[in-house]
């Protein structure tokens, strides 16, 4: 019986299009929980691949070259716990489970402890690119047993995107270290696609452009940028609606959802003592935008606000600063999450090689990779993308010019959370002086939790008057 | 041998002042770990209160009158749980355990169910006031067992703060109902520190005023203001360092230091989906104070902001604004997490009641919770304090006429994210239309999220072009 080089479980579009992918380079078997959905796909989708479906578990394992490598592209969450259950009846010591999923970091690291233990391999490993991606080659983070990763790493590297330093996967550390990459560049994710929202806002609300105006001054835009997200959004916005003929982009409800690698990056960095304040702002805007109801009521209640008047011709280089400014900051959030995390869960990242490989496949790849991997080549151990000579200069022209749209807009009343963020995170991070002596003599006041002096060394406290 | 009505061990400051509150009007028993701090404190502060010392926890057990009712204040996690665990074999069914620290409410609601198999009764209680509210009167902020609250609410009341409405204490709920309400009291503290830092920042680096003169213009406010956070601002601002007769302010180290309540306030709103910005954002901004150093080095890389010009006349009345319209925006979020943690956690929390008992004793006591108490009472179930009319108004112009500050806050480099996070947490809420339909539009490009329409119900997907 012939033995197929890899099997893929998880049939969902992304993992049909990874199979379809991998399937060009080498034999792959599949399987889904559903009969039904692994009939349609054979039917729909797959042509002269050498790709075969199998309808039960055991067949599934048994038709697999030993070591078995199986990749899972299923849910997060317990059903990654169900199906390694499920298989570990079929396994042999050696065999290869790698989870392709967003799984959160921990899951990883207990999945791995116990699987070690019954010696199966794991790796974990970030996959994003979307539907497109897993078709045409996405970014790949892989991370845990690095033995494992060097077995499969030809499969890997033929389905990973390309740039013309090579494929856009590489090891990226122990244990969790792959997931943990992916849930910081989901973050980055998060806090740009809410700057791109808020600059949309800024453009409709108080620019009143219309959507292929809009959509124009994206593209545009995006000659320089070179970004996957402001290219899409220069698309949403001349996408036409069929069924009414009007403009889609006004026809979807402002409702944002989450699955939860936004809220794990932000309840992480704050486990880790590290701000990230623009990704965090995206996740918040995220949650006070679910609230339609209630703020459809609200409005009802207030006057409108009075919209500032500026000028279309002065405010649009502004706002493609401000683009530029903050996604820059929400990368360096997350190059120093990345960096205490690296520190505290001994991953030993590499983040040059991490922004090597998120220039092609994935969502956030931007024309801001090469900089910011120059920015670590020149200094393995910089603190943050915001001293970088590669941005250095730049931002801080950027952060004083942002000026006149932090003012019409709070004059039109139009919430911009992650722009303000950003600003206030590169303004705080280079400032000698903060406010927080006031913070400290506060908490000594109230609680004798004593300061510091900059006179001093040790800790004083006051009995105040 | 006499039997003393209730025992407390842990005689930090908290503990001590504590103990010499209830025995004002109670019998009490005390008991440290460390036999030197106990001898001290009988010999430096107990007068002639009817307060016994104990050096031996079977000892102080037995000192206790039953069923026994005690009193933990020591340092929230392990330390509860050791000290629980070490009095279990001197306890006997019905007695009562009382953790006043700022335990974690999980923990809380794990010690609760532990401790009633055993039938012992817990109560996890806030106490805020600091050193000073726990001597002279602290709001106290009881969860848990309310057949044990019963038992020990008159040792409590005559323990607690009053006002003219009572004793600022009040069974708040089930489980961790006490704890969690006092989290998020202290997140609120966290937001509104973070706001008047920002607020005495601008007037010492923007407008450049002296301390004396900041000083005065708190104290000016707080006439209006009431709030026991702006009032020790004032008092901060005029403290003189005996040590080089400078003002004290000006050589505190602006490194703040935080201890978990804050961090635990974001995190626990992150998993009950409910943003909380204003209280993210001082939570965020003690992190990026603590990284002085690497501030320091920063700074020498980049030249030095032009101070916008401003006119301090001008100025004065929009700073003061924007310390009520944060501040209420620190409360309204706050209370909105209350609301999402008493449904999921069925609290059944009564908001009128928590903002009688912060009235007095706790630190985020301030004439604003008169108006939030009516708020409450005209509308028990009312989604968020900006809206009610108490604030509606009010806030709404003060929203618009912050506009200059937020402008020479970005001109002057200065970073003022509590401030912003309050003016965009307002303007979303308010806001009939948010810019989150490009970021359904973006998920179903990249990811086939489905979004919803304005005008049609279900989820839809498109083939972007």
């Amino acid at each position: 019986m012939k033995k197929y080089e890899i099997g893929l479980i998880g049939l969902s579009v992304m993992g049909q299009n990874l199979a379809l992918n991998i399937a060009r380079n080498h034999s792959i078997a599949v399987f889904n929980r559903t009969e039904t959905k692994t009939r349609n796909f054979i039917k729909n989708k797959v042509k002269n691949q050498e790709l075969k479906a199998t309808y039960k578990l055991e067949e599934f394992v048994s038709s697999l070259a030993k070591p078995r490598k199986i990749i899972l592209m299923i849910k997060a969450g317990k059903p990654v716990d169900l199906v390694i259950d499920s298989l570990l009846p079929y396994l042999e010591a050696d065999d290869i489970i790698i989870d392709g999923g967003n799984s959160y970091f921990k899951d990883t690291n207990r999945r791995l402890r116990n699987l070690k233990e019954k010696n199966i391999k794991y790796l974990g490993v970030g996959i994003s690119g979307g539907e497109a991606g897993a078709l045409h080659g996405p970014s790949i983070m892989p991370g845990g047993n690095e033995n494992a990763y060097a077995e499969v790493s030809d499969i890997l590297e033929d389905a990973a995107a390309t740039t013309n330093k090579g494929a856009c996967v590489s090891y990226l550390g122990p244990n969790s270290a792959g997931h943990y990459v992916k849930m910081v560049h989901n973050g980055i994710e998060y806090g740009i696609m809410e700057v791109l929202a808020e600059i949309y806002a800024y453009l409709d609300q108080v620019l009143q452009l219309k959507p292929d105006e809009i959509g124009d001054i994206f593209a545009d835009w995006n000659q320089d940028f070179d970004s996957y997200l402001v290219e899409i959004t220069a698309k949403i916005m001349h996408q036409d609606d069929p069924k009414t003929g009007r403009k889609l982009i006004d026809l979807i409800l402002d409702k944002a959802k989450q699955k939860g690698t936004g809220k794990w990056s932000v309840q992480s960095a704050l486990n880790l003592g590290t701000a990230i304040p623009t990704i965090n702002a995206g996740v918040n805007a995220r949650l006070v935008s679910a609230l339609k109801e209630e703020r459809i009521n609200n409005s009802s209640q207030f006057a409108s606000s009075t919209r500032a008047v500026v000028e279309k011709k002065k405010m649009l280089p502004i706002l493609k600063k401000t683009v530029f400014f903050s996604s820059v900051i929400a990368y360096a959030e997350g190059f120093k999450l990345l960096q205490a995390a690296s520190e505290e869960y001994n991953y030993d990242l590499n983040y040059k090689e991490i922004a090597r490989i998120w220039e092609a496949g994935c969502i956030i790849r931007s024309g801001l990779l090469e900089p910011i991997q120059n920015a670590f080549k020149e200094n393995r151990n910089l603190n943050s993308l915001i001293t970088a000579q590669q941005f250095k200069s730049q931002l801080n022209a950027a952060a004083e010019e942002i000026a006149p749209l932090v003012e019409s807009a709070a004059k039109s009343g139009l919430p911009i959370p992650a722009i303000h963020a950003a600003l206030d995170y590169f303004n705080s991070l280079k400032s000698k002086k903060l406010p927080a002596n006031l913070i400290q003599a506060q908490r000594d006041f109230f609680g004798a939790h004593t300061y510091q002096r900059t006179d001093d060394q040790g800790t004083f406290h006051t009995e105040w008057k």
